[in-house]
């Protein structure tokens, strides 16, 4: 598939370091005006500083990579508007992801983020909490004060995000208190829409609002959207698969965590659902109510990619990349900034591999 | 001060309850669009039902006055318009106000709020978190979406109030690591810049939006922010009194709570402003690290009491109340309407007599 895209993973850090420069002095500057305690908090949300505010001199360090800033800008040039166009855009998915980051890592009681404490285990659960509301606010206000003409629709975009967002939200925890098997059990089709909602609102929107706010057609923002959520669903799947399969110095997470608190994934619904010895192996280490040991979890490892689990969802991440290239490729684009955004999610599914 | 109110307590509760089934339907559908389980947890934060999601025949039970939609149906008939037109405000701010309550039960460790467990007592922190940013996001799509050509300025309003809310939600939890006295010491001036934020700035955007949506001008949109914000002091200071002296059959939380906890609130701090033998014993009590005994509490109330902190605060919030009354005053009201908000503002404060 990579002879698809005429875009190399070293011209991809080019790109993303481009967008990231570019939106950066906005992203400081919604968080400057904030009470120094909740200013500490977003900084820190955003890996610039230590848990004490000491400014890294790597901006890089401890941070993502910003995917949902580059493509909003991508998705502005691409609709051939300028990058500066879709900062607002920018800003806001930046700041809706440092939300949901802060307050999922509470629901979830994850510890570690990023190779580093999460803001709840650093700063204590109320103050992350509150440091959540306050990403979110921003993230209203800028959607709601930035965008110029744009707002009332920049606005809708934001809200049907986050509905989806937190429905996804609600879906994911609702699996929890589900049986693996049997009646009630959560499907395979049930966990990708609960991904779509999850993870490919948020990326949806980051390219839709940025289109929109560099002047696109309303097919433009409504095509991003749709390819954001393909492209969401393809990054879960590839984030199911570096849980179980990751190398943990480069996710950051302890190897197996996933399984290891029998979080409900899709490699292991995929392989549950064949229905072969090692589905029912892997179901009979899954039913206790414990977390797995070590053992425990390197014998699910195994059962899962016995099972298939690996491969067919490997497959399914592929056939949502490959829809929203399609999206894309059925709309005029500015041609460099296209095949950047093609490459793009190739980059985003590929660092699995 | 009751000989400026024309309307009587009776009458308040008929006021409250006329604006309340004016509300209540559009409040009600924004839930009803939820997932199950956000949804259910939306409605026993509501108090429209029990845990198990069992409606109440009687809507009232459990639910508060629902004081912030009442300002804004008044504020809007005061004006001149219909309480019809403020009800897309009325339904912003009690999302607001139930987001705040949900979110801030959380960081307080509340395990009690109007007689019940609270909502991440009941249903756990995860799923509290997650309710309290389905509400946020429903007042941030109604003040969007429902507000018609005065969107605009609605959600000005709206992110005004939240900035307001969280800054002053990060002052509390900021309290609570400074010192009693001495260098670095919460001033009574700072908290009630505090209780204005946290408080009163709801409040103001209730009757701000109520006034904004049935046609008022800046003038008295702005004047309705102003008096809100300044009964949102007076009520806060009332809470504070009724925190220490209140009857816990009618607050719902256990006698003393505050103090127990050693929260800052202004009784205490104006009491410790006075620097006599009082207060010097009142800071002894609080200097510890651990909650305070019955016998401490009862000995802490009688020494805020000695200290004038009671008397002190109680003047202070009957002064908050009067500049709002002396706000509204310099504007054309409806009489009927503008009679009822002063008497509403009268009834908030008595409450604790």
């Amino acid at each position: 598939m990579t002879s698809l895209s005429t875009v190399h993973d070293e011209r991809i850090d080019d790109v993303i370091d481009r967008c990231r420069h570019l939106v950066h002095p906005a992203l400081r500057s919604v968080t400057d005006r904030l009470h120094p305690r909740t200013g500490l908090m977003t900084r820190y949300s955003f890996g610039w500083c230590d848990a004490d505010g000491e400014f890294h001199a790597d901006v890089r360090e401890g941070t993502g990579k910003g995917i949902r800033q580059v493509l909003a800008v991508l998705a502005a040039e691409a609709v051939g508007g300028r990058g500066q166009d879709a900062v607002p855009a920018a800003v806001t998915a930046e700041l809706v992801h440092a939300f949901s980051l802060v307050h999922d890592d509470v629901m979830d009681h994850d510890e570690r983020r990023r190779h580093r404490p999460t803001l709840w285990k650093t700063y204590g659960i109320g103050p992350a909490v509150l440091a959540g509301d306050v990403l979110l606010t921003l993230a209203i206000e800028t959607a709601a004060h930035s965008t110029g003409e744009h707002a009332p629709q920049a606005l809708t975009l934001l809200c049907g995000c986050l509905r989806a967002l937190m429905h996804g939200q609600t879906e994911d925890l609702d699996f929890e208190d589900r049986p693996w098997r049997g009646p009630g059990a959560v499907t395979a089709a049930e966990y990708r829409a609960m991904a779509v909602n999850k993870t490919g609102a948020l990326l949806g929107m980051s390219a839709a609002m940025g289109a929109l706010l560099a002047g696109g057609s309303p097919r433009h923002v409504e095509a991003f959207d749709t390819a954001g959520r393909e492209v969401g669903l393809a990054f879960q799947i590839m984030d199911d698969v570096l849980g179980i399969w990751g190398d943990p110095a480069r996710t950051g997470k302890p190897v197996g965590s996933d399984l290891r608190r029998r979080k409900k994934t899709l490699p292991v619904l995929r392989a549950l659902e064949r229905d072969g010895p090692a589905a029912r192996r892997l179901a009979e280490l899954l039913a206790g109510p414990d977390a797995l040991t070590n053992t425990q979890v390197a014998r699910a490892t195994e059962l899962i990619e016995d099972g298939g689990g690996r491969a067919l969802v490997t497959g399914e991440g592929h056939a949502a990349l490959r829809r929203a290239r399609e999206t894309l490729a059925s709309l005029p684009l500015h041609p460099r900034a296209g095949a950047e955004l093609t490459a793009l999610a190739h980059y985003l599914i590929e660092r699995s591999h």
